[in-house]
């Protein structure tokens, strides 16, 4: 009973708690040894001067986790652990994230950002106020798709803005575009190799290698993919951005679009998807009708996010898909739980349904317009015709090219060394066959303030002088 | 010039653009053919009465958007289309989902519900003035892991009340269960095989098979996963409920853990995933450290939820994952948005952060503790001795034998004529290995308001009255 002999922490754990652990603290030590019998309740109780009740609390809990041995009429008995475990090391902490090595770069301009200045927190909060107290009676994980009030929002907005007439029983909403391709993946069909733009976007590659779909590259023209290149792809999926191509800025004209369609509805298990990521900022020119909607076709998937059009840190992306698509995504997804909070969907749904999203998007786009206007005229003024700008009539990002510069790398390091970051067509190249313009860079500006402007002008003035 | 005389709608849309639509319409109903040259600026100018400006917006809009084609000198020419697109006709309306069979049961006895009561929208609405004014700076997608303010709070709320001493640096956020079980499918390994316990939570199997990850049933002992059914089954990953097993409500002994997790340590590849679902409510004993905690094994991934400690509405769950683990998920998912809106994140935070997570666990278990007494009390009363409960230490959901019972499909069906929705064991069982209790149905209590235990008792105790 030596090892048993303890004294108790006043006014600490119960007392039954305290003895509990000083036997487990005992066994796992390897102090008390398998088979040994402990001492009765009544004998310990008395030698630790404590109640019997109290020994009989520790002793179960300690039979109930596995450490002890119930005989009745023999009394408590230590279990064998099958495996005694050397004093715990602590584990080896885990390596925090590498900074990002361009993180000294006074200007950002990558792409993928949205102006800070276009949340209004006190719209949100009284959408919050509105939406919170009806939240307790969304408490379950809700319908797989997406709540149809957010569908139905959704729809009506495609309806009025893309000229897309889509059902809301077609649409599923989840967190992210690279959620969303994550799912569709699944349900083109085992096999289905997709078609990708050359250049495009990098996180397509590898959102499908991890959903263990093959892929191949098919370069561009000046209308945005090469069907000739496609069909001799053998790719069953070709993945698009034709409102305004990422990164290149292409719009595709109304011909390639129905030549793409025309495409898939050749064959069986082909498909179109049709990536509208950045739509709602258009500048010049009226909107192209989207595949989707131009041709009403049953090969083509739309997919749209509130990443540009709200901010990236909504995580709310939604697609709209065809019949046969639809089955599939209701027979081996009908269990899930969607991915968006139910909070986030009755706020986006407000959001949507008390006309707040197309005040929100006529406020950005007169934002960004006026400040794509004012880095035009800058780049204008300090590189005359030297710099060619083009992909500037929707979305949130151009390319400028610098006739006779120095090449792109060095173009992106010299503007780094003048504290701008920005990306050239080369990172988002994934071949040589894709063709592209040299001394071409990729100019985010959504997050550029307006004071900001002339300065980042002047420093790639400066970076590029001598070029 | 005759299919281009029309008359323009007054007020309506400007002018330019209506002649856009009109001419576009006329070339995809074939009306004006490839090859045609449209009239010069000036002549349909002077023919419509409109200014040649407003031709040549149209005419140029048309071009961007490839109806036609812009030869210098000669003027506009109609373009041709790959296909001439038929009248479009409306999409098949899609099917709306089918309605669950048993909506029409008054009392829903299902697992996964949560009390509705437990959510204050009073609370919320307060952390939400206090979180959004800030979110302004958080419009980007965030950290792939989750953002750092909130992995803070979970790994200190798992230190202190699950003995597991994690670094934040380990732990990957994610929009619920299922998303971190398809993320976790993927970095286990190619060819890594799962073991899932049988009975168990039918959605793990259709995740892994949505991942294309195989996985093999192993059957329960009354410790939990019998280890020489999973040796025998060539698994490499073991994916456990030890704190209370879904669904038969077992508490895993100390023993079974650490054999378990000696298992895993044989052999490199081999994991447990530790899924500690619903841990926060437990009424009887004192809560069995967790596998990750007891062990600190690099072999244990530990999986929480917010489903059950919170709402299934909230989708956040985490994953503590070792080393090598996280080393992959940083090399195949290190560009990933981070599932959860920032939003809810930032909500989540300051929730943990400011203590009431643990204030609203306190007062959830108490009510939970309440209501399963008076659950129990009324069953007792109803039933005696002919009724056993079992399971019922931890969570919000317990068994219940009915002796001499007419089997399990007759109560369940015999409950649903009286308005009573239940799941029985075999409803979770994959396997004829699976060596369940007859007569045993699954009771999930959370979403039982006091009031309605005694009707539903009753109601139990005349459906099965018969048996």
């Amino acid at each position: 009973m030596d090892t048993l002999t303890f004294t108790f922490e006043p006014g600490g754990r119960p007392l039954y708690e305290q003895l509990y652990r000083r036997i487990a603290a005992e066994i796992a030590s390897g102090r008390l040894k398998a088979g040994e019998r402990l001492p009765s309740k009544r004998a310990l109780g008395a030698h630790l001067q404590i109640s019997v009740n109290t020994v009989d609390g520790a002793y179960r809990m300690l039979a109930d986790e596995g450490y002890l041995d119930s005989r009745p009429r023999s009394g408590f008995f230590v279990l064998a652990l099958p495996r005694t475990l050397a004093a715990p090391t602590p584990r080896p902490a885990a390596a925090a994230t590498p900074p990002s090595p361009d993180a000294a770069c006074r200007y950002d301009l990558r792409t993928g950002l949205v102006d800070p200045d276009t949340f209004q927190p006190d719209l949100w909060l009284k959408l919050a106020r509105k939406v919170m107290p009806r939240m307790g009676a969304h408490l379950a994980a809700g319908d797989p798709q997406g709540e149809r009030v957010l569908r139905e929002g959704l729809t009506r907005h495609l309806r009025e803005f893309r000229a897309l007439d889509a059902s809301p029983d077609q649409m599923v909403v989840g967190a992210g575009m690279e959620y969303l391709l994550g799912l569709l993946a699944k349900l083109t069909g085992d096999g289905a190799v997709y078609a990708l733009e050359d250049p495009g976007y990098p996180k397509l590659r590898t959102v499908l290698a991890n959903s263990g779909v093959a892929h191949r590259f098919v370069g561009l023209d000046e209308a945005g993919m090469r069907p000739d290149r496609l069909r001799a792809s053998g790719a069953d999926v070709a993945y698009v951005t034709p409102t305004h191509q990422y990164p290149m800025g292409i719009t595709m004209p109304v011909g390639r679009r129905l030549e793409l369609v025309a495409w898939a509805e050749e064959r069986r298990g082909r498909y179109i998807v049709e990536d509208d990521y950045d739509s709602e900022f258009r500048y010049a020119g009226r909107p192209v009708p989207s595949m989707t909607g131009l041709t009403r076709s049953e090969k083509v998937v739309y997919i749209g996010t509130m990443s540009r059009s709200l901010a990236p840190s909504t995580r709310c992306a939604y697609m709209v898909l065809p019949p046969a698509l639809l089955a599939a995504f209701r027979q081996r997804f009908g269990t899930y739980a969607c991915t968006v909070s139910m909070l986030e969907q009755h706020l986006l749904a407000a959001f949507i349904g008390d006309g707040l999203l197309v005040r929100h998007l006529n406020r950005a786009r007169t934002l960004y317009r006026r400040r794509r206007e004012r880095l035009l005229d800058a780049l204008g003024g300090a590189f005359g015709d030297r710099l060619r700008i083009h992909g500037a009539n929707v979305g949130l990002h151009l390319l400028a090219t610098l006739a006779g510069g120095p090449g792109e790398k060095a173009m992106k390091a010299r503007a780094a060394e003048k504290g701008v970051r920005l990306a050239g067509v080369t990172d988002f190249a994934a071949s040589d066959a894709a063709r592209l313009p040299r001394n071409t860079v990729v100019i985010g500006y959504a997050a550029l303030h307006d004071a900001e402007i002339a300065p980042v002008v002047r420093r790639l003035a400066a970076a590029w002088a001598t070029a």
